[in-house]
Formats: structure tokens, sequence, C-alpha cells
């Protein structure tokens, strides 16, 4: 037995998305199925529909950031029941008993967790995984969270990948009242980590490499911008942060920004999946105990965490709806950053005509 | 009033060390003036004897690794007493009041701490500070550390620079019983390293690009040897280590060490002061939360502790005595690493005719 599902679809990597109707595995004693309402668009989407790393299988139904209804229940689901707003991120299994995952760490699984969409169960049934571009998934209920039903649905969606990716590091790296945090490129993960950082009671300055981002990264939760290209502002900055949130996801140049950590200030790297562009220094991280470092998501209990955070401080990201038959305009304007500051798919309008 | 001191100095960045004879300041209320016994030759003390790094001055009595005995103190002076078994390394002042400086780590001091040579005295008697190739210091107590009467003195010089660049950071970075440590390159600085995380507990890796190295290795407190140009010992120890100390004072490259930390594991760099060979990639750090990091020596109150856990543990480096005439043949062995595994100069010799 298993479940039809309708969704979207890349067959090939120069194939724009299309509808594609598929099959997924009926609910298990664990699982949970979610009628999906809303799925943000992430930047990481666009890269596996396009193969732009390598591993992609077609077909490949992306999505990571999945919000919906549960319309069924496992026999043995005691998490959620029939009609809760829960969510789903970037995993949704892993192997449960490696170091991290112990730990709570899911993200780090040794023997790899199995990604939302083009991946293999190959701790359940061996199924290949497709993601929330569609109208419903199944999950078991370890990796689904429960989203706080005072928020605004159609924004939450963002949350669950945009917005774990900058906590995580936030809450590691000890972020709390009165510390001072920087952020590095205003997109999706930036602009969350400008709000998660202020909501932790942080000083946030926003560097960025073009002026006129001022207001929107005021109105954002920044208390300060910085244009990373002026040298004289860069240097009223020198040894200031204890953490530095590096969102940029191309390959840029980490040492000014490395001269702006304080003491034991840390930059940590959640944007760009690649090669640094030039070498570092060792003089900087040696006279102030400096780190670089990477961050990726978050665990299944933190992710929680986080919704639980925003729903108490009421934080959604900014976003743009969107319907389903747009997506591959959208792609194009997201290849520009032509969003402000993630895109959301209503998948009601899954049901209009193609 | 003055104390008349004696020593060896290089008068310029390529003539070779000589007698030289000059002044310190005499003994105030806070101070202690020790007769110097023994000095450690750092690998630092040659490249500004030659103005490797561009800040030398003239004339230059290098060496921060200095043990001796108290001779004389001023009234206030509560730390120590005439006779005194003690140790000065590589400051010998500093602000005393930034934040750093407040927490005991006055290695970082913000405006700058006092080095025990080619220094000028900043928040003192503004006199150019004189190092430890002579017959007598005088240093305010609060930057003097007491020696344990139990280690073999005239091998204890080099824990002063050596000892405490190596126990900082695996003390900042949690190594602890059961802790996994691996070690880059053995020279002064990695010899320790390898004896002080045996002492703390940790199973002990070496990493060398020669083999040949293994006896002394595990002799010296590693458990392992890994040689690091083998590409399947290499991969053996792939997602191994939780701090990789990286003691080696030239230009490398990074990635083959980084790999093989595991979850949330630190690369610290402790030996090169300079640019990295290569450029980092992101993926290791951001998949396993890994981080790249830097540190300088350890406070006074760290250093104390150190001395005092070698005296517990039994730990003194491995050296070889000289004396202050053949201190420039020593150079040019340190530059061919012809040492095992520091250099002490008996300042005794001192009063040999040059």
């Amino acid at each position: 037995m298993t479940i039809k599902a309708r969704g979207y679809a890349a067959q090939s990597d120069t194939a724009p998305l299309a509808p594609f109707e598929f099959e997924r595995r009926d609910v298990r004693a664990n699982d949970v199925e979610i009628d999906i309402e809303y799925c943000g668009v992430c930047h990481s989407d666009l890269h596996q529909a396009k193969n732009d790393w390598g591993w992609s299988q077609y077909p490949l139904v992306p999505g990571h950031e999945i919000v919906g209804r549960v319309r069924r229940v496992g026999a043995d689901v005691k998490k959620f029941k029939v009609g809760d707003l829960v969510g789903v991120g970037c995993m949704v299994d892993s192997c449960r008993h490696c170091h991290p995952c112990e730990q709570g760490l899911e993200q780090y699984c040794e023997n790899g967790n199995v990604q939302t969409y083009n991946d293999t169960d190959r701790f359940g049934d061996h199924m290949r995984t497709y993601g929330g571009y569609s109208d419903t998934i199944v999950v078991t209920e370890n990796f689904v969270v429960g989203v706080p039903e005072n928020l605004d649905t159609q924004a939450v969606a963002p949350l669950l990948c945009a917005g774990i990716t900058t906590y995580s590091p936030l809450r590691h790296w000890n972020v709390q009242k009165g510390s001072k945090v920087a952020v590095v490129g205003l997109g999706g993960l930036g602009h969350m980590a400008l709000k998660l950082a202020n909501a932790m009671g942080a000083e946030v300055t926003l560097f960025t490499r073009s002026s006129g981002k001022e207001a929107d990264a005021l109105a954002l939760g920044a208390h300060n911008v910085v244009l990373s290209t002026d040298d004289e502002q860069m240097l009223a900055v020198a040894n200031t942060f204890d953490v530095i949130i590096d969102t940029v996801p191309y390959t840029h140049d980490l040492k000014p920004y490395i001269q702006t950590l304080t003491l034991d200030g840390a930059l940590v790297l959640v944007g760009l999946v690649g090669e640094l562009e030039s070498t570092i220094s060792t003089v900087p991280l040696i006279m102030g105990r400096r780190t670089v470092a990477g961050s990726m998501i978050g665990g299944i209990a933190e992710t929680q965490e986080m919704l639980d955070f925003c729903g108490e401080h009421n934080i959604v990201p900014d976003v743009e709806m969107i319907d389903i038959q747009t997506i591959n305009q959208a792609y194009e304007r997201l290849l520009k950053s032509d969003v402000k500051y993630r895109f959301v798919i209503d998948m009601k309008s899954l049901k209009n005509a193609a």
C-alpha cells in the first residue's frame, strides 16, 4: 500500500520544474501524514534541481521547509494528533544510535541522516525521498516538529531551514543578552539571523557590501549597519564581535571580518559550501584566540526549541507568497537575490490548473 | 639608581650574539630581582635577533624562558622571598585593567602587554626590555611565577613558553581523560604537547611528515604516530580527534588535518605566524561544526597552574644544555631543527671567558 502524491519535480538538470505524480509510503505505526499547506524555497532547492552539487537523482521534488496539518497518525504516535500544525525540515530520519544522534545532533549523524528530498531512506523503507513541493508527506514522528499556532502560518516555513541554520550557531556560541553579534549577508539566512539575535538580546550589526540596506536591516532587528567595503567603517568595529554569522553563499574573503572578532570570538560559516576566496592568516587567530567554524542546520530537539522561541517572541521570516505554477520564475529571481527574503509556496495552488 | 647587568645581545639583524653590558631598573616596592640560572632558547629568539618580523630594535637581548632564584624583593612583595625558585615567561607586564587582563588573560591585553625583551615598558618606567640571556632581571611580582622545587631545575625553563603555549589550548578546549588529541610537529612545542596531553589523560597521536620518529614520540607520551603524507593512514583517522594542536612554524596546508577532527573538534594553531598555505574549504567545517582557531601562550595564573601541574606529574621538557658562548651555533642548529627538543643556556657560563 502506498499513498498517491502530487507535486512539482525536475526531471533532469536542465528541465524546469513541472507537475509530477508519485507515491509515498503508507503511514506506519510511528508515522505522521501531513497535508502540506506551505513550503519555503531554499537556495539549495535550486542547486539540487540543477545538480550543482553533482549528487542529484531525478525525478527530484525539492522542498525542505514544510508546514502543514496532521491528516493521519500511526497507531504508536504519541507526539501529534490529527489537525496539529506541524513542520518538517531538512531531515526525515537518521541512524538514531551514533554518538551525534544520541546527543540530539541528528544533523551530524555519522551514518548519514536521510535528507527530506533527493535521498534514499537507508534506515527505513529504502524508498527515494521527495520534498515539500507536493500535497502530502509521510514522516516518522521523531522528525516532525510542532508549530506554534500563534504564528502567521504562511510565513513559518522558512524557520525549518533558514531559521534553525542561524538559531543553532547563535545558541551554540552562547549568544545572550549583551552579546555583540554581526551578520554577513542579508538574504534568507541573514534576515533570520538579525531577527533571532535581536530577540536573544544581542546588539546586532549587519555587514553589507552595498549601501541602501540600512532601513531594511534596522527594521529586521539590526542596531547597526557596517559597509564592509569601507575600510574606515571596518576599522571602527575592530575587536568588537563575540559571534559573526556568515551567511554568504558564494566564495568570499574572511580576512576583513576576522579582525572584527573580539577575544575568543567566533566567525561561523553557514552559507558557503566550497572553498574560501583566499588563505587565512594565523595572526588574528593566534593574537585573539579567535575561531573560524562551520555549522549546519540543527537537531530535531533544537528545531522544536527554535520554533517555541519564535512563538514566544512572535518571530517569522519576511516572505513573498507564490503559487507553485510560478516556481521557475521564482528560481530565476532567486539567482538575482530578488526576494525579500524568502519565497513560500502556497501549496493550495497545486489544485489549480497547471 | 640602576642595576648593572651582563648578557648576550644582537647589535643588528646581521650581527651574531655577543657579550653586552647594560642596565636594568632598580628593585621597586613590587619588584623581584632574579639571579638567572637557566634560559631556554625559543625559535622566536632567533626570529627577533634576525628581525624576521620587522619590529626588532637593537641592542636586543633575547630570552623569555627564564628560571632563577630570587636575590632581592621590594618592600611590598608578598608572593616571593629571597631564595625562591621562580620563572619569567614571555611577558613582564600588561595594562592590568582591560577586559582580558581582568580575566587573567594578560597575553591578550588590549593595550599590548610588555614583552620580556625587544619591547618598551609602556606601563612602568618606559625603559627598553632585555631578555633572559643575561645574569639578572627585575620583574614585578605579578609577572613572576613559582617553580616547583621537585623538578629538574635545568630543564624547567622551556615550560615558560613552549609549555604554556601548548598547555593553555589543551585546557581551553577541555582536554581531559579520554579526550583524543593529535599534535602536528615534533619540536619544542610539539614534544611538550605530547607530554602534557598524555598527563591530562588524553589518547595522544603525533602527526609527522617523516617516518623514524615513532620511538621518540612514544617515549614522549604519544600513543599513536600517523604519517601525514600517507593517505591510507590519514583516512584511518578521519573524524577522530577532539583537539589538534598544530605546532608547525612554517606555512602548511590544514586540509589533511581538518578532516581528522571529530564533531565539534578544534584545530588550534600555535606555531605559525603568517599565512596558511592554501584556502580552506567550508565543507568539513560545516558538516561537523569543526573549528580552526589560534592560541597564544597563556595568562600568568594559568602559567602558575601549568607549572604546578608539571610539578605534580614530574614533567619537564627534554633539553640540551649549552653554554652562552655557543648560542650562535645553537641558532644554526635550530634552523635545521637539529635539537631534541629545546636548547637551554646554563647562565653560569656567562662568568666564563668569552
